[in-house]
C-alpha cells in the first residue's frame, strides 16, 4: 500500500488546515484549496495536493502575500479589474467571477484583468467556473521566459496557457487548457529525474541546437508548439494577458524573481461572452447545433479534450475519494506542525 | 516579359471596374477590391488579383448576392450583429467596423458578428484595420468542414483561420494570420498542380492514413497544425464564430454547398479591445513595454509574423506598382469584354 486514500470532503478539509495553519487568511485558504482540490479530483497531480507544499514553500521565502484583500476597479462597462496586491491569483479570480459574469450578461461580452499576482494554478478550474454560469469562458496568463520565438535560441514567452470552455447543457462543458510552449516545463522535469530524453522539438540547448537532454533543455530553451502558428499564438497570449491589461511581461516576470525560481508574478487575462446575448432569440437551437459538432467528432473515434479528465473526476465521485502518494501525505502532513 | 506591371492605382481601378461590370453593386466591388488589392500589393497572390477570376465566376454561379446592403443590428452594449443577407462578407465588415470600434472604446471590449456571409477573404487586412484605429483585433471564421479533428480520420473542422492584431504606434501593426489546418486547402492544390507530394502530416486519406498525395489528402481529410492543441483551438473557433454567433459550422456550410464546391457560407467573429481603457492611465508606459517583447525576437533573428507581407509592401509602394503574370492579366481583362 504506497496510496493514502482520502475521502473528498477529508482532501478539501486538510488543504484549507495545512493553508490556514502555514499562514494563508481563511479567504486565501479557501480559494488555494477549491482549486487544488479539484486538480486532485480530476486526477491532475502536478496542480493537486502536491501544490500544497509548493504553496507554503513559497509563502515561507516570503514573497507571496498571505492576506492581501483583493481589490476590485469597475474600470469600464466590459472591464473589471482585480488587483491581487502580491497574493496568489485565485481569491483575486474567485472574487471577480461575479462581476464578469454581470458585465458579460448585460455586455454580451466582457473582461477581467487580475493584476500583481502570483500564479501557479491551472486555468482550467476557472473556465468551468464561467461554464458554469451559462457563460463561455477563456483565460490566457504568461509565466516566466523559458521559451523560445519560433526561429530564435532564446527564452522570451512564458509557457502560455489558454484555457477555454463552452457550456453544454445537462453534461461537462467543453474544455480546453493547454500551454503554448510544446510541453510543460513540470514534464521537462519529470523526464530528468527520471534519467529519461525528451522528444525532439520540446526544447535547444544553451547554444540554441535541438537537444533530447531535459538538463540542457532546463538551462536552454523550451520550443512553442506547432511552430510558428504555436509560437504567434503565444506572443498573442504574452501581449493580451501582460501589457494589455498594464501587467508583466514573462521577460519581466522573470527578472522581477531575480533568480529566485519563485512562482511568476505577473497577470491574468479572463473573458466570458454571453451565449444568450450572441446567439439571440434562437439560443437553443444554436447550442444544440455545438452538439452537433462534438458529436461528428466522437463519431468517428476521436475524443474531446478534458476526456480523460472528466473521466477521473467521475472516478472519484463515484468512490468519494482521492490517493496521493503515502510520502506525499506524509509531507503534508508534517505541515501541520 | 512573363509579369505585367501596373501601378498600385491602375490595379484598384482594374478590381474595381471588373467587379462593377460583371455585376458588383458599387459598394460591394469597393469592399472587395480594396481587400484583394491589399492582398496584390502585401504580394499574398492567393488572396491578390486572382480572386477576381473566382469573385465574378462565383457570382455567375448565383449563389452569392451582388447587391444585398449590410443590415446592422444593435444587439447589445458589447455586440454588434451585421446580416450581410447572402452577399461576400467584406461589405459588412466595413460597415460594421466604426461601429465596433465606437463600442469597444466605449467598453473596452466589443464585438462583431457577420452572418450569413460568402467569405473568401483573409483575414490580416480586417485586424490592420482594427489596429490602425489604435486597437488590439482578433478575427476568426469557420470554413467547409475539410479537417479532422486529432485522432480522427474525418473532416469536421474548417481550415479555421485566427488573426490577431496589436497597434505599434509609427509602425506597421503586431500581426498574424494562420489557418489552424495544418497547410492551407490552395497549397495541397498547388502541390497537386506541380506533381508534388506533400509533407507528412498535413492530411489523411479516406481510410484515415497519412498520406503525402495530394490528390489523395483533397479526398480524404487536412489536419490541425500542433496536434491536439490544434485541433482544441480549431474547435474554439468554430464554436465562437458558428453556433455563437447564430451562424453554421463548416459541417453545416459543407452541408449547405450540396457538393458545387462554391465559396463557403458562414459567419465572422471579430473582437475589438481598446488598449487606452486596458492599460488604463500608463498606456504609453505598457505600450512601450509590449515594445520590449517584440525587440527580444527580433534581436536573437527571429522574425515576426507578417514581416515578408511588410516587407513586400513596402517594395510595392515604393515602386508604386504591382506585378502579375501576363496571363492572369489576359484573363482579368477578358472580364472587361
Amino acid at each position: 500500500m504506497t496510496e493514502q486514500t482520502l475521502s473528498l470532503d477529508e482532501a478539501l478539509a486538510l488543504s484549507l488546515n495545512v493553508l490556514e495553519r502555514n499562514g494563508f487568511s481563511p479567504e486565501h485558504a479557501g480559494a488555494i484549496a477549491r482549486n487544488i482540490w479539484k486538480g486532485q479530483r480530476d486526477e491532475c497531480h502536478s496542480h493537486g495536493l502536491y501544490r500544497l507544499l509548493v504553496c507554503t514553500h513559497t509563502l515561507k521565502s516570503g514573497k507571496v502575500s498571505p492576506d492581501a484583500l483583493p481589490e476590485v476597479h469597475d474600470a469600464a462597462p466590459g472591464l473589471v479589474r482585480v488587483d491581487a496586491k502580491g497574493a496568489y491569483s485565485l481569491l483575486s479570480f474567485e472574487t471577480g467571477l461575479p462581476i464578469l459574469a454581470e458585465k458579460a450578461r448585460k455586455q454580451g461580452i466582457a473582461a477581467l484583468a487580475i493584476n500583481h499576482c502570483y500564479h501557479f494554478s491551472a486555468l482550467w478550474p476557472e473556465v468551468e467556473a464561467i461554464a458554469a454560469q451559462g457563460l463561455v469562458g477563456l483565460a490566457l496568463t504568461p509565466s516566466h521566459s523559458w521559451v523560445a520565438p519560433f526561429g530564435g535560441t532564446k527564452g522570451v514567452f512564458g509557457t502560455n496557457p489558454l484555457a477555454f470552455a463552452w457550456p453544454r447543457p445537462g453534461q461537462n462543458p467543453f474544455v480546453f487548457d493547454f500551454a503554448t510552449s510544446a510541453a510543460a516545463r513540470g514534464e521537462i522535469e519529470l523526464h530528468r529525474r527520471a534519467g529519461k530524453v525528451i522528444p525532439e522539438g520540446w526544447a535547444v540547448d544553451t547554444e540554441g541546437h535541438p537537444t533530447t537532454d531535459p538538463t540542457e533543455a532546463m538551462n536552454g530553451a523550451m520550443l512553442t508548439f506547432g511552430g510558428h502558428k504555436g509560437s504567434a499564438l503565444s506572443a498573442m497570449i504574452e501581449l493580451m494577458a501582460g501589457p494589455l491589461i498594464g501587467d508583466l511581461l514573462s521577460l519581466e516576470s522573470q527578472a522581477f524573481d531575480k533568480g529566485a525560481g519563485a512562482t511568476p508574478y505577473h497577470g491574468e487575462l479572463v473573458i466570458a461572452i454571453d451565449p444568450q446575448v450572441f446567439m439571440g432569440p434562437s439560443a437553443d437551437l444554436h447550442s444544440a447545433r455545438a452538439e452537433k459538432l462534438f458529436e461528428a467528432i466522437v463519431d468517428q473515434g476521436a475524443r474531446l479534450p478534458s476526456q480523460r479528465r472528466y473521466e477521473a473526476r467521475a472516478r472519484s465521485e463515484a468512490s468519494g475519494t482521492v490517493s496521493i502518494p503515502k510520502q506525499l501525505y506524509r509531507d503534508i502532513i508534517a505541515l501541520l506542525d
